[in-house]
């Protein structure tokens, strides 16, 4: 066989040493490259351009204040930055030439917020650091699925993304389920790509610091079936509404999610095998989720959450009313609390007053829960930390690791 | 819960409308926007620019040949080109900004090809055009997973893409296996996106002119576990060649994807229920892998396939005994002919002389195949073509449908 691979090899060679389609040449300068110190140095080719600058996280008060480097102009049109050495973590960027906010033609690795494309790298401090959590490792690894379920409460099929802990395809075990929502301008694919969920996921396990489990990402648009492209509404430019309102909310339709799940999968049964955590607008729905079915979640989870536990002063009488029945349905959630009630919050971020409100009731009202004040905003960056703390404690009957 | 939802509604809006995290703004002008006629717009605000071209594979002889189209600059530093009548059909298109060829900052619907990033659209000219083939409609749609599997042949675990059809979940059937492999550069994503296989596959199902079944996708270059990004190889840049040798050949390993495949999904028994087809280089390991195996597979399928059958003038002594082995092996395999053994290639294509001497092969020595010859080249414009008419034909006793 090893006469036919080389046969193979040479009979490609003379025809062109081309690939699949390869319509383009892509970027001819590969970028970025990260020094084994951590710094990162951004490269592009562009002789004809004026002006070249980049734009990330991995600038101190980066793509939020829209702080932009200059890159430099080398030999030959090709363009460069350097940074000082990063921490370990994963970071977005984007290139700006001549006033257009463009990807990086030198990478092929990209992330899609609501309507942003940007490039992505990770700086890997070693094993226990961020970074290394972010990272595909060589370890064993579960699968990711993109998976079509009725809903009738919603009126159509919708689709989910699941992950199965490594080895699920031929263990035969059954497993707990964790339900991770997504925040507003999301889809049941941003906990993967944005969040590295399943990649969190492996490595945790990996290395015995979370339970095997499975994670279920929902699409939170009770308006929308599925991601965008991936429905008869077509290659439609997202937004950060989630489309027309649904027949039912998320917090109605939600029976209908765990329905099919553990008619599908090989799930343990019980409030102690089933954790919902989510953020921003997700963390809402965890929040209103868990307390609607006090009896179906052990492990909640909220994230820079959309949370309202406190009227305004322009609130409305209907909304006044909803701030009560949330108050008489937490105090039937805590008349046999969750083992875990995790509420966390960055201190810059827009939603940390109702972070500050949910807390405080839970402190007034003895409801147990551990809060998490975190440096930094409404991140992703903060997500992947809280996935990552959350998720080492669920399904474990002490859920507050040192 | 509709006062829930209107109060979450209007706490969200209080905040901003801001979505997940929403880094940066995103491309401001939608582009492109498709006329019901066919006609194309596409849209780039670019004030400091001083030339921006488009190109594509909607230009006649469009991509390959570098003949890119220059925009035209209107009002407010907004560049802009419209086509004329396109056919139906998915295309792809870059745009070229003072020299920097970029994707388009107003579109996030994007695939790769080796280290190439493409924006692409879809023009759907209804049911029956190829447009409309590779959307997805409002039909019940199958899943689609990445999955892990053990090859003791190649001594790792690797990825494979795994198709299953609509209802898979719920309805205890059994499936045929269709088996679909990427050429040279790919991977086991590279029939799911630029493949569409899995919309052909929903639509060819729903439409009732294809059998449902499970399309198992894998990743022909046996150096390597998974698609770029997805090991601990880290974020490399992609290559057209595939990683280092394996310690098998992909003919060699390929029992441990059909074992793992039959273990792991409710598959149907028997030669009549398998089908194996591929481009390019996925062409020719089909052609192998299908003579090795004579009794595995009823279905064979090859596109623009590296197939080879004659010796070349600089044979080496070793490449004529491996083209006379698979003529010993083809004379086995026909000894008890497949249902259908196709062979496709465009008039154009590079390997264009490996499908006439293949096909003129195949008659001198009586072996039953269908021909199919198209216009083009080495495109996935083809394949996609291929892939529709090869997935109506198999596991049918007829498979030769008008």
């Amino acid at each position: 066989m090893k006469i036919i691979l080389a046969s193979f090899i040479i009979l490609l060679s003379i025809f062109t040493v081309q690939g699949q389609e390869s319509l383009s040449a892509g970027g001819s300068t590969a970028s970025p490259s990260i020094d084994p110190d951590g710094k990162v140095t951004f490269q592009l080719e562009a002789p004809d351009a004026a002006r070249v600058l980049v734009t990330g996280d991995f600038i101190p008060d980066g793509i939020d204040n829209r702080q932009p480097v200059p890159m430099v102009r080398g030999e030959e049109g090709i363009w460069s930055h350097t940074t000082g050495p990063l921490e370990s973590e994963l970071y977005y960027y984007n290139f700006i030439v001549d006033g257009v906010r463009i990807t990086d033609p030198g990478n092929v690795y990209q992330m899609r917020d609501v309507a942003s494309v940007m490039n992505y790298f990770i700086v890997d401090g070693g094993p226990g650091s961020k970074g290394h959590y972010y990272s595909a490792n060589n370890i064993p690894r579960g699968s990711v699925s993109k998976v079509w379920y009725d809903s009738p409460a919603l009126g159509f099929n919708r689709r989910m993304s699941v992950y199965t802990p490594p080895g699920y395809e031929s263990d035969g075990r059954s497993y707990p389920v964790f339900y991770l929502l997504h925040g507003a301008g999301g889809d049941e694919e941003a906990w993967l790509s944005l969040g590295r969920a399943s990649y969190i996921l492996d490595n945790l396990i990996a290395e015995g610091s979370a339970v095997p489990m499975i994670v279920v990402m929902t699409n939170g648009n009770p308006g929308r079936q599925a991601a965008p492209g991936e429905t008869a509404e077509g290659l439609y430019r997202p937004g950060a509404r989630g489309g027309a309102p649904g027949r039912s909310t998320m917090e109605e339709s939600f029976p209908d999610v765990i329905r099919f799940v553990e008619r599908t999968y090989r799930t343990l049964p019980g409030k102690e095998n089933r954790a919902i955590a989510g953020l921003s607008m997700g963390g809402g729905h965890s929040y209103r989720i868990s307390m609607s079915y006090p009896d179906l979640f052990d492990y909640v989870g909220l994230f820079s959450a959309a949370s309202q536990i406190s009227p305004r002063e322009d609130s409305t009488p209907e909304q006044i009313e909803a701030i009560e029945s949330y108050k008489s349905k937490l105090a039937v959630q805590f008349s046999d609390p969750p083992r875990l009630y995790y509420i966390a919050c960055g201190d810059t971020d827009f939603l940390y007053p109702a972070f500050d409100q949910l807390t405080s009731y839970f402190d007034e009202m003895g409801y147990p829960h551990v809060k998490v004040e975190s440096d930094g905003g409404h991140t992703w960056r903060n997500w992947r930390i809280y996935l990552t703390d959350f998720a080492r404690r669920v399904f474990k009957s002490d859920p507050n690791p040192a």
